[in-house]
């Protein structure tokens, strides 16, 4: 079996690649799950050295759009399956409007015309995010969000990542390819570099300190988040892969499961794993402009599909910051409390 | 003021536009309506005589995408209002999904792009649908559909339409027009000639027998439809180009009024007007295609947000029949009964 992962050298990605290949084998759409040969990482960065050091990684780097236009990017007519990670995040989309059209709006399309060309039908998962819920005074948001409650973007991102999942939707209809879209939650605790997303504070806020580095915490400690650690999310990514059709339903994008928290509930979370050390390292001046985004997402999230296919939350948000710290030792300075 | 139409020389651009004219005057959301100096309509067909005779309507005859790119095509750097009805219809797009995807898709985008680099913020009127709505086995519609119901769209046409609608609002949002969303019901009586649109026989079925010609009426009585006269159908988009922001409310697409009827109660309305000499040209031979589509399309639909906005819809199916026998003397060879 031959996948892709676009992004993938970003952190889900190359996160849901090491899981690929310690596993070994997949599962597409119910069928008997066959051995993974290649898994081609199509990123603008180079992948992490372990990836790239196992024989089964190809790597294609370049930009999306420029991979599905290159003659030579022969992989894609090879896919049985496509984990569509690759995207521009929400607050680079909000300053740079041409940006995000590019590499969600077209990229996504383009990516959908490659794959109907290829006439294989193959299994895409698409990521979407609870970022196509936004709250706003015209239209509030339910106070919670459930599989059916109409999202109402209030960013260029959510409305990007809504239109991707209505295409992935009609492309399956009509047979082009087997898509099912996932709605990923804020991911936290992201190991590595910040990146330009406005929820990018949410793993700063904690992985930061833990480093012995000042952090930014931008918005006000009863702001809602709807959190899923690195290991969930990528169980829910490989999920819609494996889960039948039956099973999976209907063609709407499903709402990963999340962790119903707050800023000051996670701060909380630190210190008890951390102490005080830790907390004193967050910065709390407020960013308007993130907090303009970040207040916009829902906060509680109620998943009955996801559920029903076996998928649950983290049991707590200090939980998932020890796990960060267990699979990051060499990011982490200060002592950890039992 | 000038004003550019969209699919002006089809049958809902054409009424539209002897709308305006016969008023002379339109107010911008909320604005003092101001004098209309011009009307442009842009079509790959030239519009009816008298449209083309009135000196401020002007023509642009060609493919939308065309006229987009085409650097002769100046009219668009004076819209102060664009009205955006040109659409493949929904029968079409199911059978060739390029054309929907180009007609549809990328010329809504490319309109709005070209919006856009003017700089201006036009107000746009983007006609959307009640295909946005599809029932499915996976997916069943509620019962009544309300302003917040989530589309669920079950044909190509629908998904597009639903995809125009969030460019809308985030072009919106972002501040580069000022865009409203409606979505027209089934519109009924339609004159004229049978289009490629799978609702086609819901003006067909009326239409053809009136003028002494057999008709099609392919899906059983009981289907239910969610129909509006040409006349409400121009009043809620007129009226979208008239309100004021607040009056407007969300940029969510707005759902226009409809009467909830059933296909044997047209029949019967029909038989009312026209006597059995009607409804004896009515060919009941089943077509499952039609049916497919039309099955997924919502029968009631309330409209909290246009009745607000003091738009009520058709008092009864028989008052529409009697308003097109009224309007379209020429097209109508029965006696019409008192």
């Amino acid at each position: 079996m031959q996948i892709i992962i676009t992004g993938g050298a970003g952190f889900l990605g190359a996160r849901l690649a090491r899981t690929l290949l310690a596993s070994g084998r997949l599962s597409l759409a119910g069928a008997p799950a066959a051995t993974i040969s290649r898994i081609t990482l199509v990123d603008r960065a180079a992948p992490p050295a372990d990836l790239a050091a196992d024989p089964r990684i190809a790597v294609a780097i370049g930009d999306l759009n420029e991979q599905l236009a290159a003659p030579s990017a022969t992989f894609w007519r090879e896919a049985d399956a496509v984990f569509h990670l690759a995207a521009a995040v929400s607050g680079e989309c909000e300053a740079d409007f041409d940006l995000g059209m590019r590499s969600n709006f077209a990229a996504t399309h383009g990516l959908l015309e490659k794959l109907r060309a290829l006439g294989t039908r193959p299994l895409l998962v698409f990521a979407s995010s609870l970022a196509v819920f936004g709250d706003s005074p015209e239209q509030p948001l339910p106070p919670v969000i459930e599989d059916h409650t109409l999202p109402t973007p209030q960013t260029s991102y959510g409305i990007q990542k809504f239109i991707g999942e209505q295409l992935v939707a009609d492309y399956t209809r009509k047979g082009f390819v087997r898509g099912r879209s996932v709605r990923l939650m804020t991911v936290s605790v992201r190991p590595g570099r910040p990146n330009g997303a406005a929820s990018g504070f949410f793993s700063g806020m904690i992985r930061e300190p833990l480093a012995g580095i000042r952090a930014a915490c931008p918005v006000p400690d009863e702001t809602p988040v709807a959190i899923a650690s690195p290991a969930r999310t990528v169980e829910g990514i490989l999920r819609a892969a494996e889960a039948g059709d039956a099973e999976w339903g209907p063609r709407t994008a499903l709402n990963l499961p999340s962790l119903a928290t707050t800023v000051g509930e996670m701060a909380a979370a630190l210190e008890r794993v951390a102490g005080k050390a830790a907390t004193e390292l967050l910065d709390r001046t407020p960013d308007p402009a993130i907090r303009r985004i970040v207040k916009t997402w829902p906060g509680r999230i109620e998943t009955a599909r996801a559920r029903a296919l076996g998928l649950a939350p983290d049991a707590s948000f200090e939980a998932v910051i020890r796990d960060y710290v267990r699979e990051n030792p060499d990011a982490v300075k200060l002592i950890i409390r039992a």
